[in-house]
């Protein structure tokens, strides 16, 4: 006969870079399988060495990375991971970027800047991704930023799950901290059934240059305030923020965002607000001096992980969420 | 001798698709050119026949169409151009879209949607542009969509410049008519030095399914309110906030936005609309029944005009907006 | 253990834009299958809104559209569809396009001119198109236009089917329209062993620039005479041809084509014209003045649902047609 | 200051292949230029070595080579130089193609065929190609094949011009060889005013498989043929139908073709065949065996060197046709 | 239902070119296959016509060609073989080229050469091949210029299996005849235990430009010297490399080569040179005059086997060989 | 009129990132220019920021950028500025790379591996640079594996007329430190009229898995040894090799080399070897710890000005190095 005819298989295998491998095994876990064995270190000049101790012929690779500090040289580890699965015949590579590095460099605030984060989805693209699943992209757009399917996927279930049991809805107000964020805000309001305020940080006209105030914008007096964002980084703008609400009256604050990047000085000033909680996810590792008792870490594994499970078996990402939609 | 030398030459034209043609006879005038002669006519069934009565051959060709209605129609046309240019052995081909078509569609708001910003932005690509030059874009981000430069023109210098000439800037107050158009009405807040207000439509959690209160965050009584925003299609969002306002106590409201895009019914709803003034520029072509005492249209033709000519001439587009930074 | 390991699964999906729903319906039923329910409207400006009402994840898509009048909505409509279902990570994508708009621009016939059947295939790459299935494209060219796999139906076999059992070939001759379709009327005479005749619009050049008469070249007189094209848009040229035939003693005129366009004045033309009768498959919707006794409209459904299934078990579509080669 | 400004030049340099010199350099004597001096040679296992011996960087560069036999060998050679010039920094690549090889297999006449004039256009493109130069494609749609620009010459104002001089053009019949070379006839008709027949290869249904006969259509006795096709190659189809005309009272045929590809056993025939002269182009060299008396020989190097003029002086190539169009 | 269900299915189909039909014979027996049939012949002009005579759709294309004389034709065949399987709807396109043409020009020696290995690698990706499988490329790193997976076969163990059981490891010494290749000695002087020598030419500066003496670096006296390379061409330097090694005192010189090129006048050159036996592998065919007594030829019909089977049940080329790394 | 026609110009600009901008500044005095005033910083999580201060539309942009530690850090910077250049409208943008990192990742040594030298060039294609220069790759092919032209500058005459200068010529021997480097040693002894030795790392195939002995090849006992290599990173296999010389009877060694990596424990390394001096060039920044006496750095500002001065003007860059050819 002319050709030989099998039953097509197909395999899942899920590997992680070196940036948070915590996460990686706990949605190895979740799935059931091993981190598929991989050799990376770096060579003495910094240039990394990757190579995978399993044939990946044919399988649809999952591929995890989170963009945590030395951001650069983890986004490097994993484009190098990907070119390394494409040579060696993986059928679809698939980039789980829980916090997608430079998302906030989404568009030029000024002539003659770059759009990062459109470079790093073509970077991705180039090296050989077939898809990138990632958690609450700084801009939406950033899905359109990359040439296939983006598999996004939502903390808002679980923060509001979280924040949903601990406090007095009636006595909710949702706050954002910043006149560009404000709907987030809304979609918590929306869920929580709270109403709205924003914190809006307006240059004085009549004063120098750069000085500006903090003005709130709707009720807080006698509130508790969730401030919500998408990422805390330095903690500047939150704190800052925070205090505007105490100043105006508001009986607690509490903040809430996806991703605790938690830059130096963030420790200092998490530490020293009068913010009673701070409730991030684990889409970051929790640098060690930031595991404090008002710090809550929910993990998205599970999310993750179901994720995974649908892609790889030709369900629905969008129906994991459709209960929030 | 081996070769044959030359001083290179460089050759600007301007070509404009039948969307607006008044917009580009504006701009050709202010750059003291002609429009390049084209035939353009519709076959029987509707395809669209290009061909240019003079040679391009090494011009940097701009290429002006608006995304009016029928806006498919307009962006095909526009496609088509770029494939006769390209052939034409075009030496740059840059595109000159004052209103983007589909830039509201700039991500996913559900599963199984497209992002047909990006797509346009490929589209456009494919046909062979080289850059595209638009006008204040839905989303910033729909510049990264563009693999490619990206001139942005700004219509905020333009716009404020008319409003604040009119209004007592003491008694104004810059309203944003949803709480994803804050960051528009931030800008106008700090070019006019005034405080900021948003109309926040909240759905009711205690009422049934999709009812909704215009919610107003701020303080709008006895002000002189501009509601802004990039864009006015059918008027129900921007009429529904300047009911709201008026309902709370506001003396005037003004609306301002760069894109009249004013689809049916649109006319009815401004007519019967208490908003006393309707400020637009003609970045889209005034429907007739639209031409009221109301309607301000102004022109954006000297700022394409300012623009071509620095791209043309390798200045600089950023410098035109610096002194509004 | 490393990873997961399943048997693969392969899955097919039916959609339809809404350009000419009648014949997907009776696709979809030669196939047993349900078209998938999808959300497609036009916003006011008229921009496509779509969206799939199921997942669509790992599937091989086959999306039907004919561009009908309006083509150039109908075409972009196509194109979002398809960026929809790249984004929500179908397997494959099979555009089919029983008639494909702009295909007789598929050359440059003057300078400067676009050659717009190549950009539509480059568009449908771009969003993401990895198969054409098309019928009787005007010159078979335009299927070396799409970077990928085309499968290309006749209507051949349907046609001439149907004629062969209505006259009596004895007094048969396939007549071509016009100079560059004489390779249409070739395979005719071939499959119905007829012999040829030619309409030739020649220029006089004796008399002033645009006189020109319809010659015949071949023997026509007391013959049954069928003009055959790959299509008929306004009616001009038919028409003027078989009055030349019945000028030149043809005992009878029948006009048979794939695609009926049947673009304004046809209706006029065809009313009025002593041509017997037309015949055209359902590749486009008849218009509604159209559906006249005259007019004989025979179904492509059957064919294009089993080169569909062909394509979906990785059969063979060429030999759909090999008893006809 | 920051940087350093100069006046922009160009530069045109003219290279040639190994496969028909004789035109480049007569094209470079229209040019007033020399060819670039380039070693070109075969290793011993036949791989092709190239090396310009003076700097390209920054020229606009015009590489000829006709695609005559060893085809495959002339086209590597062409690909290869063209990779050279890419690396070497050239700012354009104009590759002039006189005759383009694989130019018939325009489409696929069976399933499972490839479209070779397509993968050249592509390899070319691969290779670095920025434009095409070509005359009288054999379909025109191979101009869309190439992703960029392709100036398209044409033969038939020198050869009609020839040709027209000649004979009595009252007497002069025009003659497709082929039902599928109709409109080449068509445009020499149109040209000399003069009349058109066909001769039409039509299979007997009744007798057995391959047996078919050459049918005239059209009126030729006591006429002067012209029989005109795009090439000729072996020569079998234009003797067969210049026969067919003798046979059917023609009182003279002559041939005229652009390209005179004349494969063996072209040399055979076209010697022992009635027809009175043979009128070709130089697009390919003429085999030694076949400069004989009958076979006339006009030069292209005029109309490529203005071609390759106008293109390195934004000038117009469609120009240099117009008043033939 | 909306859609159709199967399990997924694969097909492994082995086609060859013109080339080394024996070797794809040989490897086609290994697997237990057919080759496909396939209609492959030369146009008048040289054009190459290719057709598969069988449906190629959803299978797994593996394309034999080996690149002997003459290379630019049979590469050219092999693309356009791949240009059929493409728009035959092939579901992947392997392509196996025992001996890749033009390895050696994989670097520009030199201002304005090609590097042809990388534009043979590009011309491959444009016509369609997803795959490279090759075997001892002459530089590791032309498996980087193919933008997707190569799969390297190595004939070390099969060489140094036969050498190694033929000769008296303890007298080995094994030379590099070139300072280039030194490498390769290196990795069989590390397979058989066994030292290392160096032919080295060098350029004497005392003497006129071109001339050079063969130095022989390392000791070779009273040993059994394995003279290795990747290819054998004409000869020339393998010989005056053995001639070199006698000249210092070799007991015996063996030449051992993965690709015996054996280009004119290497049939001389080996008839007359003293070393006592030359190993190839058949790569490459074997010219007829060169099928002496002294020359052995292994067969790589086993491993290439191996690893076609390997690539269709994603199993692992990698380790094939690993027993060896 | 229908356009505008003005005279072109051109402009080199210079930039430079943050890795080395000593040698930046050095070429910009060379050159006589200013490098372009650049914003670079990192934000709190490491995440690069870059804006120019100039207008760069229109301009050739020079943008250096040396790969020293940390690597992976430099090398995105340098691609973020790429982006931010191609969004501003430059017109070309050359790279200048003097040390390319990764470059030793050239090939696969191992199954599922990546190459991350071919990795580094499609990423720099992807930001958008045209073009690269760049210093003695490591492997020639590096060139080969970016999409555009790559001017590869020698520091081969730097170096050989700096050693050439001091030592004693007829004392001279050449070594290779690796069997795999032979050929950089060859071009030495060329060039400088020496004798070839090799060092030879030899697996003991009667001892232990890992044991290695450092054979020396060729003739090194009272000479004056120049062991060459193309870069010393941290030193262990050059002093390893200087041990083999001296415990072989060298009367001195030398190590030069064109790329001091030096990356720890180099320092130890060097200080407590016995060679008498090592030459770099400044390619890379030298450690502080390093700048010892016996360490002697070479500039190649002036050969990379010249370099860009030559590519700026059209001018050769080939011939910058034809005297050493």
């Amino acid at each position: 006969m002319t050709g030989i005819k099998t039953t097509g298989q197909k395999k899942l295998m899920l590997f992680s870079g070196r940036a948070h491998p915590d996460l990686a095994k706990e949605v190895a876990d979740e799935l059931g399988v091993n981190l598929v064995p991989t050799t990376a270190r770096d060579f003495a000049n910094g240039e990394i060495y990757i190579r995978y101790q399993e044939s990946v012929r044919g399988a649809d690779c999952f591929l995890m990375q989170s963009h945590t500090v030395p951001v650069n040289k983890w986004i490097m580890e994993q484009l190098i991971m990907i070119d390394a699965m494409k040579r060696a015949s993986a059928r679809s590579i698939s980039v789980v970027i829980p916090f997608y590095g430079y998302a906030r460099q989404d568009k030029k605030h000024l002539g003659r800047e770059p759009i990062s984060a459109r470079l790093m989805a073509d970077l991705f693209k180039t090296a050989g991704a077939d898809r990138i699943i990632s958690v609450d992209l700084h801009a939406d757009q950033v899905q359109g930023y990359f040439d296939g399917p983006v598999d996004h996927l939502f903390a808002l279930p679980l923060l509001t799950g979280y924040i949903g049991g601990r406090v007095d809805r009636d006595r909710l107000t949702v706050v954002s901290p910043d006149a560009g964020r404000v709907r987030v805000a809304d979609r918590w309001g929306d869920r929580l059934g709270a109403p709205l305020a924003i914190v809006h940080k307006r240059r004085d006209a009549k004063v120098a240059n750069k000085v500006s105030v903090h003005e709130v914008v709707g009720t807080v007096r006698d509130r508790v305030c969730v401030l919500v964002d998408d990422m805390v980084d330095t903690g500047g703008t939150i704190c800052a923020a925070a205090e505007a609400l105490f100043a105006n009256g508001a009986a607690d604050v509490i903040v809430a965002a996806t991703h605790g990047v938690l830059s130096d000085p963030a420790a200092d000033r998490l530490k020293n607000s009068e913010v009673s909680e701070f409730v991030f996810t684990n889409s970051l590792p929790t640098p060690e001096q930031l595991q404090l008792d008002k710090i809550t870490v929910l993990s998205l594994a599970p999310t993750i992980a179901r994720a995974v499970r649908e892609v790889f078996e030709d369900g629905s990402v969008t129906s994991l969420f459709e209960e929030h939609a």
